[in-house]
């Protein structure tokens, strides 16, 4: 093989996990790897802990609903809960170009400590690193994070315990992250309706965990949408997917975004939602811990299904059926 | 304050330090930041875990002795091994550079894995994001890492212990890493003589712990080199440094690039050297551990005293007296 980097490759989509499996998973291959969960979970001394890491090169670094220090937090801190983890301890790397206000910076940290305080992690060991102007845009943030483990956890991330009939929880409106960074950047409609949902969800996964016994499996939705994490469960499990457009929830603001430029809602980002798969007979009491959280709209969005192993089947708003497949390669650069 | 960020923020000398200071601890306060170690050391479940980070911008992405992958995962390793962590599991975050040639994505993350496994750690999660043209140079990784610590070893990091007499020993060279990094980008000479000391050291620092009982502190030189850990060392003990000139390994070739060019050995950058700090009566023991290590050339370059606490003073080879300072800020962008 022999071709260039393209901006599909960081998409979150078909074209990043062909990069992954043929060049990271190859070469770096271990057990924990392999089984591919937004964290890594190992046992140390005989307990668990999870580990994480993402790199955020978000543009522009403010925007409606967040900034890049918030998202920085936030998605480290998300990745760690939906594997069943308590997030602990973060570690941040600064990538600075030359030239970059200190005013900026400050902001951006401050937004990490808030985000920190609020989500109960700590940021214990950092890194700056500055390089010329033009060889970066502004800041760039690594975030690794840690978390522990409980036992009863275990198989939250590997979704091994999914069964035919369970059903599938959002806990709020789809697309709008995205929606948000691509309005903020281009400006197409006044953007004070369309704004990030970016958002620590550590707690409200904790009292899912705390009060339901069903739960068997948990992803964010960040890059790649809603479709990007069914196809690729599908694909995990041995059963398919149904879900049924009237219930996924989507603000008015983002429909009317994704209908007037020809995006698909499901295929775009979030940063403060997740799916949760657990039992048809807890799925009320969920909904009901998932409605004390603010700006979420919990949703039961659809349910395992063994008609059509492997396949994300949707029942459309008109009551046709769609086949929602992996996004390709979405064509917007830095959106976290 | 209103200022930009400029190249030396990013040096490991005294604006580092400023800037870590005023802006990362004060907004990110917690007794393990302040701890202020290579990495941070945490207890869970009444055990302990080391965690660090470090990004890694170093230009040109292959050089003499080593390359950007090999640079990612040593410089982790290392952090981790000095604070007397066994390290464990890293993970990898890539910024990649719209156009970078999947061939030299390639070969950076063999190198990647071949330093894992060189070191024994596991690259368990990672990262990918894709910037357009002109907002990178090829490629950044971030990696961060974690490993466990004895009880045994927790006063590594603090270097509490310190006393009046012990002896400050360096397991190799000084200043190869930097003055091969800087000739490769400029060719001022035939570079053959001048390799990156870069290694990962976490198996001798392993056996030093093993064999020796007396350790009281361990630090890697990197950034602001041998003056930068010498005289942050001598502000957190109430002791002062003597080191001897003529006892510093330094390579011929080194020498003299720094005498032509006008550095000083002292504040440039290793990759794969640690200081060790322990009692006289051990010395000789541990001198004879670290000799059984390729490319290493140990020495006992000084001591701790209570003569002029707080600060560094150099015997030089000529038989003077030289005040070692803090490097203000190298002017040499992207060493690592």
């Amino acid at each position: 093989m022999n071709y260039r980097i393209e901006i599909g490759h960081g998409s979150g989509g078909q074209m990043t996990r062909r990069l992954i499996r043929d060049l990271f998973m190859k070469n770096f291959r271990n057990k924990w790897l392999d089984a591919d969960g937004d964290s890594a979970v190992m046992q140390t001394y005989g307990n668990n802990i999870a580990m994480t890491t993402d790199s955020h090169v978000v543009s522009p670094i403010f925007f409606p609903g967040g900034d890049l220090g918030k998202l920085a937090v936030c998605g480290t801190v998300n990745d760690l809960a939906v594997v069943g983890a308590k997030p602990e301890w973060i570690t941040a790397g600064f990538i600075l170009e030359e030239g970059l206000s200190i005013n900026t910076l400050e902001r951006i940290v401050i937004s990490m400590a808030d985000e920190a305080r609020k989500a109960g992690v700590h940021i214990v060991a950092g890194d700056t690193k500055v390089v010329k102007k033009g060889q970066a845009d502004q800041i760039y943030i690594n975030t690794a994070g840690v978390g522990t483990v409980d036992d009863k956890c275990l198989h939250i991330s590997s979704g091994k315990k999914i069964k035919n009939d369970d059903v599938i929880l959002i806990n709020g409106t789809i697309g709008d992250h995205e929606a948000a960074i691509i309005n903020a950047r281009e400006q197409f409609f006044e953007s004070s309706r369309l704004r990030s949902d970016c958002a620590s969800v550590n707690q409200q996964v904790h009292e899912l965990l705390n009060q339901c016994n069903s739960i068997k499996f948990m992803r964010d939705v960040t890059r790649g949408g809603l479709a990007g994490i069914l196809t690729e469960l599908a694909n995990m499990t041995e059963n398919g997917i149904e879900i049924k457009e009237a219930d996924i929830p989507c603000n008015d603001a983002v429909m009317a975004f994704c209908e007037t430029l020809g995006f698909d809602p499901l295929q775009l980002a979030n940063e403060g939602r997740f799916v949760t798969i657990l039992s048809k007979d807890e799925a009320q009491n969920a909904m009901e811990i998932l409605n004390n959280f603010n700006d979420n709209k919990p949703a039961c969005i659809g349910l395992i299904t063994s008609a059509h192993p492997g396949q994300v089947v949707m029942e459309t708003a008109i009551g046709g059926k769609r086949l929602i497949e992996t996004p390709w390669a979405a064509k917007t650069p830095r959106i976290c």
